[in-house]
């Protein structure tokens, strides 16, 4: 089973991907630690790397992600007593090519994630070549956490908005709860005929809206991992 | 006691304002039912009505103000049954003359009382004359509600707008939680140097807040009691 799991190539190259993120945290840094399926293999590794002598301190962008932290004895701090990261290590749904533009959040997590990349001097994001799209929605929904008080009004500002909103619910049919105790809905960026920067203003103004998975020039550099190696974008600042 | 009570120019304004407010609610209305100590005064008075035959549905900004609400025979619904409201009647902590634009949210609900002055036709404002102000900010800090996951971040960054940002706590020291399970932050709007429009901007767009208590262009009407009785101001739209 294991090895069958090894050969999976985008397992593989996620892998990739995660090794040589994971490779980049040095001795004494404050480093942020994302959600997802590769960001689960760079808190193994950066766990493997702890039990090896590196010292650093963590902050996670989910329960779940702090959970494995914890368990592979990474040494844990928060924003009450480190205001600033280094450097955040995270996934991402889709990466614009050229630009570096994210979409992020299907993981659930994308509030957390995305204050967590604000504070930190540097986001590196670790994705296999499936997530490298032309232009951004190509593939996936913009995830929109909203107050669930009143979504369905919010829900309406959004469709006005053209980005035919729609609740994530868990399998038993009831709405997904974010870490923060709100709401998703997924906005068809495409369908809205709006650019992501302008989505990005539309989604963040909205009354009841509390963040979008739209992350704009944040990223520093996108590692891609394949079978034969890595490959590398980086922001053009 | 009673009798003192009734004399407190104060407390006889904001009565006078809320009777001619809850005056307003027509039968087979949808209505908003606001926050505070005014906003109190209208549940009774519109309470009252409903003994008397009024037929009118309402959600409430504050789990207080449903409670009271309920316990007055106020018939209540939300917004998977009821999207749209024909009127709101809320408070208010300072209205600019001029432009009505509000501050609002030191009873702590201002998110949800924003969400639903924004599904109402209708925002009507109950205040007693002390509410007025030239410049919003003159006596009051803004409302901000923030997410508590790295509050500390989100602070720094409202600091660096200039808003001196100062965290919202109970007698015990620790953080009020606004009933959407967020923080406030309370910020300087003068200090900042910014026009009420640039604040409501800024304060949005940062990552980490979810709401603002900057009312601007919402309120329909303002009415103003006094002990000689009620004067009023309009938008001009």
């Amino acid at each position: 089973m294991t090895t069958i799991k090894a050969q999976d190539p985008a397992e593989a190259a996620k892998r990739k991907a995660a090794e040589w993120a994971a490779s980049q945290v040095e001795d004494g840094m404050a480093v942020g630690l994302g959600t997802g399926t590769t960001s689960a293999l760079v808190i193994e590794e950066v766990g493997r790397r702890v039990a090896s002598g590196l010292r650093i301190t963590a902050i996670a962008t989910s329960e779940q992600s702090h959970r494995e932290a914890v368990s592979l004895g990474i040494s844990m701090t928060d924003f009450a007593h480190q205001l600033h990261l280094d450097l955040t290590i995270d996934g991402a749904d889709e990466v614009q090519e050229g630009t570096l533009h994210l979409i992020k959040g299907h993981g659930g997590a994308l509030l957390r994630e995305k204050i967590v990349a604000m504070a930190s001097s540097k986001l590196l994001i670790a994705v296999d070549p499936r997530k490298l799209v032309k232009t951004l929605g190509s593939v996936f929904t913009v995830p929109v956490e909203v107050v669930p008080f009143g979504w369905e009004t919010t829900a309406k500002r959004l469709r006005d908005h053209g980005f035919a909103p729609e609740l994530r619910v868990n399998d038993d049919g009831k709405p997904f709860i974010t870490d923060g105790q709100h709401y998703i809905l997924h906005c068809d960026l495409p369908k809205s005929g709006l650019t992501a920067e302008e989505a990005a203003v539309a989604f963040k103004q909205t009354v009841g809206v509390v963040e979008h998975g739209l992350f704009l020039g944040m990223a520093s550099r996108v590692v891609i991992g394949s079978v034969e190696g890595t490959q590398f974008l980086e922001a053009k600042r």
